[in-house]
């Protein structure tokens, strides 16, 4: 039995939770938080604020913090000998962040999985299977309509925001629009938040537009999909799903976190990986 | 460059061919066909009876043939140091037939990937990915409606039979109906053929149904289709295609040769296989 901690305790350290306690090769053995205070829900499990004062050593951990903390705590848990998975969610960047972890992984001699959320992450398989399938095929990716987990996390963390929710709408052929609600902080200066979101990695590439509210909870809602299709003549395969975000991400972190003991020391896409390695017990029913 | 031979020029043999021709890194050295006549469209390929005739020894060797001939080929060419793939559509025999071919694939000191077509194959990583995702849905596959060409050609294999066409039709919740049609051996005893037919693995377990035509040609169509679902409480994702059966077949087989080459020696089936290294070139870009 693998123990495994969980690094934040917000919606999808929760749902990496309850993934856990479902799985029986693994076990929750502690929640690292930065204010140390109980989980809700899970009051029996450790809380601590460093991963080394847990009653136990994780053999792995899963890191469940905004895209931009990821880096430094898993490179200093890689290099302690603590396999790793996270949900980092800023595309371009994985590619780079994979290979310096990669240096991390074999120093501690452990592996870890880098963008296993839903998309980077199942997403990137099921194209790769499409690509596979259909080597000249045009493959779209269609979000929403849906709160983006990442987005809104990106936006939250801006200078004169006290909460946000980002909407992603799909427009077809892969473009989205995505519409950013906000709650300023008192005397904000708005028009340099919606400048400051508007600019920013995350969403410069979109079409967006900012809103500011002053009831943020009504925007708040976890269900999320994607359509993402590969046609090629008059062929075509298409994956989409209906899901609640913090739910699947739990899932695919849990699933990753599984396959990421079987690796050799380095560290992986979710691509790189053998699916079955995901699955508890034996894939061959699934053939 | 890999040199690839395929065994078999039926439909998916050409198709194979043709998704060849499409990539960088391997080149088709031969045909392998038991009356060693040239292959249409392919005039300039060399065609043996023995693939150890051919001028040039093949790296990889892709195996065509109907699946209850695929063993005893695959088994000679591991042994002899040639990857392979194939397209063995019998799901319940694969488990067992890929131990055995491991055996084999060490001994050569080669790797092979068994069962490597679109179902099983494809979609079998497909309900993988999708039990990772929702560990507790529950995954049902449906085919069609479209000719499937193992259940085709396992009914033109049995006596009496002169030509046969075997159509899927779904019935929802992965049922399916069979629908045989079968142009007869003239003095054929029909009854004979019909329980042969509908007591054969390949058909024992669905409801089917054989008809006697004069003319097969108008059932003979190479679309297919399938549309696989997992739904776990409100969340559900989906899988379909609509395709053409030997193109998908072809491609997937060229990819599963491709990453073949990087396995260490073994028998795999296309779950164990990282989705990564179907593909030529870098899978970066698909994150």
């Amino acid at each position: 039995m693998r123990k495994i901690a969980i690094i934040g305790a917000g919606n999808v350290g929760i749902a990496a939770a309850k993934a856990l306690l479902e799985s029986p090769d693994m076990e929750l053995c502690g929640f690292i938080r930065r204010g140390g205070e109980t989980v809700p829900d899970f009051e029996k499990i450790p809380v601590e604020k460093n991963i080394f004062d847990l009653p136990e050593k994780p053999d792995g951990a899963i890191i469940t913090v905004p895209s931009r903390f990821v880096e430094p705590i898993e490179e200093k848990l890689l290099e302690a000998g603590v396999f790793t998975v996270d949900c980092f969610d800023i595309h371009e960047k994985l590619p780079e962040m994979r290979k310096r972890l990669n240096v991390s992984a074999e120093k501690g001699n452990v592996s870890c999985v880098v963008g296993a959320g839903w998309d980077p992450g199942l997403d990137s398989v099921i194209r790769t299977l499409m690509s596979a399938a259909f080597p000249k095929g045009k493959i779209h990716t269609n979000f929403g309509p849906g709160m983006s987990m990442g987005h809104s996390a990106a936006a939250k963390s801006i200078d004169g925001v006290l909460d946000a929710v980002s909407i992603t709408s799909p427009l077809g052929k892969g473009k989205h629009a995505r519409k950013i609600y906000v709650l300023p902080e008192e005397n904000a200066d708005k028009q340099a938040v919606e400048h400051a979101i508007l600019s920013d990695g995350y969403f410069e590439h979109d079409q967006c537009s900012v809103e500011f509210v002053k009831d943020i909870s009504q925007f708040f809602n976890t269900k999320h999909g994607v359509f993402i299709e590969n046609i090629f003549e008059n062929q075509k395969m298409n994956f989409s799903m209906e899901i609640d975000n913090p739910t699947l991400t739990g899932n695919i972190l849990v699933s990753a976190m599984r396959a990421a003991f079987l690796q050799k020391p380095g560290a992986y896409l979710i691509p790189e990986i053998p699916p079955c390695n995901l699955l508890y017990g034996n894939a061959e029913n699934l053939v």
